[in-house]
């Protein structure tokens, strides 16, 4: 199989762009990556977004992003997994040079989320739950992750200040970060003080609705050792695992199985084990998310999570920096875009181009994004090399 | 690269499946081309669909799908092109094969666009066209087409019945499939009289809107020899391309660019021509389209594709059979499952297993499928080996 590099990165500050279609905020990000990535020319697209048809009338988007682009007749292709859209484009890209079809490939997401009223945002996030057996019943994802987090504090004890200890380190990365939504720093106490969403998760808790994009361009180890004049990133292993959409139908409510087995595979194609990463981007879409999801993935026994990040493991200078962008909670989370962004920051920590939050002797770098309440989720390991 | 091949195909009777889901609708198809193939296990699996949110509330279709089909945690893609994702899907089912990274996959697709109403399904195929440059200014396919026609008999003198020839050809064919949602026999007066759609089109230059799904199974050739117990149809090309999806934007108004493109990147990639075809399935969605595409992948001059369809050259047994399913047309268009349910005609056909519409001695066959006016298009040679 053909070995895999990322060269190139950008991406915009995210916020409320009422001044900026979806069409204007995915073509800085893209532009910016072909910049970096000192290419002329990308052969194919793949743009991840959960939504477009909900939230801007918009579907064909890839086709439409490639023409806004300038890339004109070159192959687009729109993935969606909700949440894990993102990550879903960049694996798309990675498999799209791994077959041969083609050297140099952008991968791409977006979401422009605040057009639309509240209740249209929250109706279109659902969607990402089972339509039947969840949506129908009246849930969200605030009531789903509310569950995961009641579910875990009642078989480990993990504590709310457990909770909120995740949101105030991703607040305190993210306050490094130009491109966050909100660098605002937190402490442990605004957030245990702050409104009640669905118990025990209160807003500090949840990421926020997001417009923003991100891109990176994906090509061969063979084309990056030629044309790229920064540290060459390569692509080691990857992995993308589904489950049922619906929590209800999960074995377990305190554990990600999608995200334990995206992880495992990711891990053996690579032949690293969780010691071995320096780095982790992880969906913290709800703080309670950061804690099972670093379980999943190995890096804390079921139930150490919430412990651990208490602990000061998870922070900057810490044994696994988790989330050294600010993650979903402080960066923001424009759906479709999360799980590119998520490769934006670890290329640049493997670079050393992540300046005031830069991990010292980052050398191999891991993301996991996620679709609805673990419904999906793809995990990649990248090593400088 | 890796040589690639289609061992299994499903499809269900397309119609207005009120008594259905659209996950029951997707996993019926699905099992069949699983039993086709005489496979006991997927490897990952790829869903074209167009717009599960606006049609069914319903985003993270792939992981949804893979679940109710009890394939559970396997990788699973929602892939996107409006109307076109069908094909993309296939392609994507291609290219993860091509890659090694998998060896036995699913490409589905499926659409459930009956249970909303017509106001609400006319919007959300609106949505593969431009929102901000088209849908705003009040446009709706129907129209656009509509243009496409006039500019056509502008510019060649294409006439009224020479668009209808399209349809009675399709519903001829159409009479012969089983699966088809409009199986009846129509004539060319009945076409050219009924209800004005948009000036040209009468509804009967029109495909109508369907609940539906199709699934194939893609897998390398050197599996295929192993373990499959029916002819082996081999995929020999493939084209994907783009184009501005606002109709406006095109350079000319009477030819689809991306169709064109698509056409010589899959011609280029089989070593094919388009004399060396024995039949296709081409995107009918209005009676134009399947003229103005058939000149696009060369069957024919531009401006002769009417006078072609008027004189039985792509008539079962004419020159270049186009549609022997029925087409859009007369099968119906559940957008997202329509680029899937030409890859199973094929199959048939080159198998011998199309019955009462079998075509004579084809061995090499092509589909031809489209994103709103054009905007993408997908395109498959395929070989019996």
């Amino acid at each position: 199989m053909r070995e895999v590099a990322i060269i190139g990165v950008g991406m915009n500050k995210w916020g409320e762009l009422w001044d900026k279609s979806i069409n204007d905020i995915f073509v800085e990000t893209a532009l910016e990556a072909i910049d970096d990535a000192g290419v002329d020319h990308i052969e194919a697209m793949y743009v991840g977004c959960m939504s477009g048809g909900l939230f801007n009338g918009q579907e064909h988007l890839a086709s439409l992003l490639s023409d806004y682009l300038g890339m004109g007749p070159i192959p687009a292709t729109r993935v969606e997994s909700a949440c894990a859209s993102g990550g879903l484009a960049v694996k798309s890209a990675i498999l799209e040079v791994m077959s041969g079809n083609s050297d140099i490939v952008l991968a791409g997401g977006v979401e422009k989320m605040t057009d639309v009223s509240g209740d249209q945002a929250t109706y279109a996030l659902a969607t990402a739950a089972d339509q039947e057996y969840e949506v129908y019943q009246g849930i969200t994802f605030p009531g789903l992750y509310a569950m995961m987090a009641r579910a875990h504090m009642h078989k480990y004890g993990t504590t709310r200040e457990q909770l909120a200890a995740v949101a105030v380190k991703n607040h305190d990365n993210g306050s490094l970060n130009p491109l966050a939504q909100f660098p605002q720093k937190i402490t442990i106490d605004a957030v245990v003080k702050s409104v009640m969403i669905a118990d025990p998760l209160r807003i500090l808790d949840c990421s926020p609705i997001t417009d923003g994009a991100a891109s990176v361009i994906v090509c061969s180890l063979e084309t990056a050792k030629k044309i790229s004049k920064k540290p060459i990133v390569k692509v080691i292993g990857f992995g993308h695992a589904t489950d049922s959409i619906a929590y209800h139908s999960r074995d377990d409510l305190t554990s990600l199985n999608a995200v334990k087995l995206a992880g495992e595979r990711a891990y053996k194609m690579a032949g690293k084990k969780p010691e071995d990463i320096d780095l982790v981007e992880v969906h913290d879409c709800f703080t309670i998310a950061e804690i099972v999801v670093t379980e999943a993935l190995g890096f804390f026994e079921p139930g150490k999570g919430g412990p651990a990040v208490e602990s000061g493991f998870t922070a900057r200078d810490g044994r696994i920096p988790v989330n050294s962008s600010g993650g979903l909670k402080s960066k923001g989370h424009p759906v479709g875009a999360t799980g590119v962004a998520q490769v934006v920051e670890v290329v640049k920590q493997l670079r050393g181009e992540a300046g005031n939050r830069q991990i010292k002797n980052a050398r191999i770098g891991m993301t996991q994004n996620m679709g609805g309440s673990g419904g999906s989720s793809v995990v990649h390991i990248m090593e400088v090399v």
